[in-house]
C-alpha cells in the first residue's frame, strides 16, 4: 500500500535504517536534517510507492551516497547532488524517471531518496536493492537478478557530472565510481540501476523503507516504556521477510581498530561480557561482516549484525564505536531472495574477502 | 598546406615526436606499431589537414593517452580504446566529427590521433594544444585560451567508457580522469577539448605534426651523413615558432631516481660531465620540468628541456633515462603563444610547485 511520510516521521525513520544498516550505510542524522529541511521550504509530504502499485513500464532511478561513513559524517552535502546525479542519468537516458528508490535500506541511504523525492517531488518506491546495508556497489539484488547498474551518474558538489557505463559488469562499475568518490574526497552522490517497474518487482527487496520506518519506531516506543529493545525488536521483525532475530552477544566494546582506505571505513571491534572474560570480535567493511566468539562464527554476512546502546536500543554504526559503550549485538536472518547461491556469490562470505561458507544466523544460534 | 602520411613517415615521426615530447608524451614506439598495423589492414594513409583548411564550423575532436609513460610501456593498448572514447563523446555531444587533432605535439600522443584516423578515415588536423608534451590535461592552450576541455570521453580496454564533465574547470577535469586513468591501471584513452575549426585556429599551436616529422628526418640525415645531431636539429627549428636551440649539456647519465605516484612518473637524473666535476640535474613530472647547473637554472618549463643520445642523436624519455648513457641535453625556445602570462600561469614554473619565474632559454643560455 502507497503512503506519505512527513516531517515527524524522519527521526524514526533513521533509527530504524541505522539499524537495518548492520553498522553501515553512513549515519543517517546528515540525510534526516537534509530530508526535513527540503520538506520544511517545499512539499511537506512524500509520496511513498509501494512496488505493486508501480506500472510495469513505469521507469525507476535510483539514486544513493556512496563512500566511507567516517567521511560521510565531516563532509556535509549540499544537497543537489544526488538529484544532479539522477538528472544527468535522465539526459544521457533521454528519459525522465517517474520515481527514485533506495539502493540499500540502511543508514544514509535510507534518506538521499527521499530528499531527491522532496526536491523534485517524485514518489519513492518502498523497496531497495541490498535488503540492508553493503559496501559496494555490484552487491545489489539487482545485480544478482540481471539488472545492469550501468550507466551510472555521479553528481559532485560544484556541478560536476561524471557518467561511467561498464555495460552488464557491475563490479567494473564498482571500481571506477570508486576512483570517482575517492577523487571527490571519499564521498560521491550517484544515480544507478535505472530499471522498469517490472523489474522493481522481480529484483527488489521489497518494502524495506516501511519496515525501517516500524522498526524506529518500535525502539522508540520500548525505551519510552521501559521495555527491552531487543524484545520489542524481535516483534516488529515476526511476520516479516527478517524473522529470526538473535542475541548474539551482551557487553562493553573494549576495543576498536578503525582505517579509511581505497574509500572504504575497514575494521575490527572487540566487546568484552560483563559478567566473564568471554569477548565478540566484529569485523566490518563499512557493514558488519562477521560477529566470532571463542573463535567461533556467531553471524556472517548477508545476515544482520546489529549494534544497539544496551539501555536505550539505539543502533550504533561502525564509525560511531567507540571505547565503553554497554552494546548488545543481534543477528538478524536476511531475506531468502538474499540467501540464494547467486546471491551468496555476490554479497555471500566470500565476497569480502572472508574463508567461510554462510551459515545462517538461526542455525549458528538455536533458541 | 594538408597532406598525407603513410607507413614510411612513422619512424621519423616518433623520433621527432619524442624530441618534442621533451621527455614525456609517453615513448611513441608502441604507438606507431599500432598505426603500423592499422595502416597496413586499413587505408594505407592519413589525411593531415592544415589549420587553414579547416572551415570555421568543422567539429573537431581531439584524441590521446593519458597516464604514467612508466606504465605505457608496459600496458600494451587493444588499438580501438581511443576511437571508443571519440565515439562516446560524439554520442553524448550529438554530433560527429570532421577530424581529430593532436592535444600534444610529443611522445605517444602524435601517434594515437594517427591511430584514430586509420581506424576511423577522419583526417587529423596538424597542430596540437602544448607545443610540446605536459603531464595534465588543463596544460593546454586550448585551456588557456578559452576552450573547455569537457565534456571528456574516457574509452577502456574492457569497452567501458566514462563521460566527465566539469563545465569550465579544466584542473578538476584533469583531477577526475587521472583518477579513472589511475582505476584502468595507469593509462585511460581518452577524448576532449572538442571544438570548432574556428578555435583551432584561435588556440592550438600548428603545424607541429609536420614539424615532429622534420625533425625526425634531420635527426636521421644527420646520423646516416655522421653529422652532429645538435646542429641538424638547430638548421631544422631555424624560421619555426621553436627558433632557440641551446645545448645545455653533454655528459654521461650518472645517477636516475624514478618513482611512478598518483598517476605519473616524477624523478630527477643527474648527468655528469665527460671532462671534470659539473653536473646537470634534471627534475621531471613525465615531461622535463627544470635543468640546474651548479644550482643555477638552464632551462625551465615550457621551454622543452630534450635528452638526446650523444652520438646518435635519438631522444631518450624519461622512462627511458639509464645510467651510463652518453646524453647531450638541448634546451629550446616554446612558442610565443605559450609564453603569455595566461599561459605561464597554466603550464609556467609554479604551476608544477616550482618556486621560480621563467625565463627565456635564450636569457640564460646567450649564444
Amino acid at each position: 500500500m502507497s503512503y506519505t511520510l512527513d516531517r515527524g516521521d524522519l527521526a524514526d525513520l533513521a533509527r530504524g535504517a541505522a539499524l537495518l544498516g548492520t553498522g553501515g550505510g553512513g549515519d543517517p542524522y546528515i540525510g534526516r536534517l537534509l530530508v526535513d529541511q527540503a520538506l520544511r521550504h517545499g512539499p511537506g509530504t512524500i509520496t511513498v510507492l509501494d512496488p505493486d502499485d508501480l506500472r510495469d513500464d513505469d521507469f525507476v532511478i535510483p539514486t544513493a551516497q556512496m563512500g566511507a561513513p567516517t567521511v560521510m559524517v565531516e563532509k556535509i552535502p549540499r544537497g543537489d547532488e544526488a538529484v544532479a546525479a539522477l538528472r544527468a542519468l535522465e539526459d544521457h537516458l533521454g528519459r525522465r524517471a517517474d520515481a527514485t528508490m533506495p539502493i540499500e535500506c540502511g543508514g544514509i541511504n535510507s534518506m538521499i531518496p527521499l530528499l531527491v523525492a522532496a526536491r523534485t517531488g517524485l514518489p519513492v518506491v518502498d523497496a531497495d536493492g541490498m535488503g540492508r546495508a553493503f559496501p559496494e556497489l555490484q552487491m545489489e539484488t539487482f545485480s544478482v537478478y540481471g539488472v545492469p547498474g550501468s550507466p551510472l551518474a555521479v553528481g559532485g558538489e560544484n556541478g560536476e557530472t561524471v557518467i561511467i557505463d561498464t555495460g552488464a559488469d557491475n563490479r567494473r562499475m564498482e571500481w571506477l565510481a570508486r576512483g570517482i568518490a575517492v577523487r571527490l574526497g571519499g564521498v560521491a552522490h550517484i544515480a544507478e540501476y535505472a530499471m522498469s517497474g517490472a523489474d522493481v518487482r522481480r529484483t527488489a527487496v521489497p518494502r524495506t523503507l516501511g519496515l525501517g520506518l516500524r522498526i524506529g519506531r518500535a525502539l522508540r516506543a520500548a525505551r519510552e516504556n521501559h521495555r527491552d529493545p531487543v524484545e520489542a525488536l524481535a516483534d516488529t521483525m515476526a511476520g516479516t521477510l527478517y524473522d529470526k532475530v538473535r542475541v548474539l552477544f551482551r557487553g562493553k566494546v573494549v576495543d576498536v581498530e578503525r582505517r579509511t582506505e581505497a574509500g572504504f571505513a575497514r575494521g575490527h571491534a572487540t566487546i568484552a561480557a560483563f559478567d566473564g572474560p568471554r569477548t565478540l570480535e566484529l569485523t566490518f567493511q563499512n557493514e558488519h561482516l562477521v560477529a566470532r566468539a571463542g573463535g567461533e562464527v556467531r553471524c556472517v554476512v548477508p545476515d544482520l549484525i546489529c549494534v544497539l546502546e544496551a539501555d536505550t536500543g539505539e543502533p550504533i554504526t561502525t564509525e560511531g564505536l567507540r571505547y565503553g559503550q554497554r552494546a548488545v549485538v543481534v543477528g538478524i536472518s536476511t531475506p531468502d531472495l538474499m540467501r540464494s547461491p547467486e546471491a551468496l556469490g555476490v554479497f555471500g562470505p566470500r565476497a569480502f574477502g572472508l574463508d567461510m561458507e554462510f551459515q545462517p544466523v538461526e542455525d549458528l544460534v538455536p533458541l
